[in-house]
């Protein structure tokens, strides 16, 4: 069928309204946040509703349309943005919030985190993810990504949050399972397997969120560090006393130098240091007093600024949050989001630099990320976007280290080909298996996750 | 193949002692804990290791003899023991346990919660999941059934512990993921798809669990209630103080009753009443303070009984955990359990022995269960075995009033003919999919939870 024609179609489902063919329309959804992954879109449709997706993926299906869905369009490896003519199906404007009710919510797909942690804060309740995109990435792309953030040590991903999904399948049938039940052993567990899916499986239309209790003191800590042994030194100890962290976050002098000069920041109030950690704290009662009680018999505590008040803890997360901008300011970095196991974490991390300069001396390499879960981000400026050796040394370097070559971006189109360094050939064979059991004609994300 | 020959081949696995064929010998893994389940295996085989389990399966595939993973033999819904000439695939042998690291360890399928949990506590930890069973339930069974108990309002259910798994697939592939990392957005979550799948994708032979914090401080309390809805006020004004809460469960006078005569109890100390809430909380500092004075303020805590010491407790405890033991010593019972949803559980729950009553007027129905999840067991006393007049109208009015026809214990095959009242078409449709593409000929437990 021609596009056209197509165009037409949908525009009965949807209103002419959103169905967007002019390449200037079409241009913000086909190029990722990163600049470094794009492609072209056959066209893109912005449904309004779950009814409309169901439509929107029958009329595709029967014209063997492939679909791309996106979210806020802030994944990290190319898994929302289209690649070769694809139809890219925007879950945008799917932005419904629900009432909460004992400490739950139903919110739409398009939703943004922001929206959905300042309407559970409206209801006295948090949301138990966060991130530094919150007001740009969808509810529904960070269920199909099982998004982690910073906060994955004391609430879980993404999908621990996640009580049951609204989701449209590649023939068009319709899951849901938005009754919130905590307790529900009545087969597979089809939404844990939507999320973290990458749009591989289905459509997820709608989300059923767990929430957390808001609790009214939090602390936050920026400690400077000689190196990373010590920086995971300072982790252990806070943890073994039990101290109710909330997050751990760790970079380095590069990233706080790109930071200073693109948000014109002063020096860290601890001081400057090779390695940085940032702690915080949440509980009923004030957990300052237990927080500085630990770090005063530690000797790696010794440069350490204390924030209370929100305006000043906000201060203290800058010097963490605005690396990505900071970074992007700089070039359109590779990025790649790794764990590495906590026995071998200091001395894999430390080797990185020189992982990546043995292969491209003039590369610059700026790590930061999740210490607590030791999630790295390793973000390199200098290769092109298409030179992907780099990207493999590192995916190498991480996989013989025993760790995973996504943290909690996901596979995407990026990481692809590598995805048996961190997977057996079993368990691609099983994900392949179900990819063709629930989309045999390989409708949905074709090229994503699972390399043709 | 003849099952001799079958035997024979098996037995060069894992030697002659460990395939059983002898009546006599298969008994106690051909029927149910209950009573209620029993079949005719064609044989039992008990493999020692997962290399051994994926020889057991292929030498199956190649014959086409069906196989029943068999764990502990606590389930509660038929899924563990044989239909009709399946190969019983005994995991007991698999209980080895590896080191404690980090919060973590790695257990062979065939140990034993309560292992398990000695096992963490001579570490400094303990297992987020417990239950009545411990002593014989098994890791790889909890696994598979994605197993309850009285803790998942603190820790959630085995889903939640499990870090990953080593799996033999239907084909005798074996997928591994024993690595431990917490952060590992690498495809589609295989081991949550396995946990609660009840052996029809996979056996189960190892898994990576999550342990958590052991807590010095603990406390419970026993309170009597004049009605559902009381115990519920007293869950919702405990709950919102934020009292670090471990355990919610509810138990009625008729249940009391049983188990006093079949232990031979006094009355419970908080006095006799028509329904009672058990609640346990922990804490780094004692939480007994903090409870007592929430319930000092409630007028449905009038009647309480507070213990601290692990004796005084365990006393406590023993009015709700003898309770599956008192109703077995009286006949055989029919099991479901439900989940109702909180706003309509009160009326639910007391409707449910006039719908029980409405069926077979003689029937004795004894509820209790964890309140805190919703998550109720009703068992019926007298029904024959194979009437499933009172069980159908159970759970068709678990499923009018919102709820799941199983909460905790699976579908298995008591209930895989009710399937569709808890899930639509086309999420029964999806779990078909999958099942049909990880074992196309149907080895792995045949008539458990999808219906033929």
């Amino acid at each position: 069928v021609s596009t056209d024609a197509l165009a037409g179609e949908l525009a009965r489902v949807v209103g002419a309204a959103h169905v967007l063919q002019d390449p200037d329309l079409r241009a913000p959804y086909e190029t990722d946040w990163t600049r470094r992954f794009h492609g072209t879109a056959r066209l893109v449709v912005r449904p309004a509703d779950a009814r409309q997706v169901v439509e929107v993926v029958r009329r595709c299906a029967a014209h063997a349309a492939a679909i791309v869905p996106q979210g806020g369009n802030t994944g990290l490896v190319g898994g929302g943005v289209p690649r070769q003519g694809e139809v890219v199906l925007s879950l945008a404007r799917l932005d419904d919030m629900g009432p909460v009710e004992g400490g739950q919510v139903t919110v739409g797909a398009g939703a943004t985190l922001g929206a959905v942690q300042r309407h559970a804060a409206d209801a006295g309740w948090e949301f138990g993810v966060d991130l530094a995109a919150r007001d740009s990435a969808t509810i529904g792309g960070m269920v199909a990504t099982n998004a982690g953030g910073t906060q994955v040590i004391r609430h879980g991903t993404m999908r621990a949050q996640v009580l049951g999904v609204e989701a449209v399948l590649a023939d068009g049938g319709v899951m849901r399972r938005l009754g919130g039940l905590v307790k529900d052993n009545t087969g597979y567990d089809l939404a844990g397997l939507l999320c973290g899916s990458e749009g591989t499986l289905g459509i997820v239309t709608r989300a059923r969120l767990r929430l957390v209790p808001r609790l009214p003191h939090r602390v936050t800590v920026l400690l400077g560090a000689p190196d990373v042994a010590a920086a995971q030194r300072l982790l252990g100890a806070v943890r073994a006393a039990g101290v109710p962290l909330d997050a751990v976050e760790w970079f380095r002098s590069e990233g706080v130098r790109l930071v200073r000069e693109h948000a014109g920041l002063g020096p860290p109030p601890c001081g400057e240091h090779p390695d940085y950690v940032l702690l915080e704290a949440s509980d009923r009662t004030d957990p300052t007093e237990q927080l500085a009680e630990v770090l005063s018999g530690l000797p790696e505590a010794a440069h350490a600024a204390v924030a209370v008040d929100p305006p000043d803890r906000r201060a203290l997360w800058a010097y963490r949050e605005r690396h990505t901008e900071a970074i992007n300011a700089v070039g359109v970095p590779h990025k790649l989001d790794v764990t590495l196991p906590a026995p071998v974490f200091a001395g894999a991390v430390t080797a990185l630099p020189s992982v990546v300069s043995g292969v491209d001396p003039a590369a610059v390499t700026v790590l930061f990320g999740h210490l607590g879960d030791g999630n790295v981000h390793v973000n390199v400026l200098g290769p092109a976007a298409d030179d992907e050796r780099v990207d493999e040394a590192v995916l190498r370097h991480v996989a013989a280290a025993g760790g995973s070559i996504s943290a909690e971006h996901g596979i995407g189109t990026a990481k692809a080909r590598w995805l048996s360094l961190s997977r057996s050939e079993a368990e691609i064979a099983a994900m392949r298996a179900i990819k063709a059991a629930l989309d045999p004609a390989g409708m949905l994300n074709p090229g994503v996750l699972l390399a043709p």
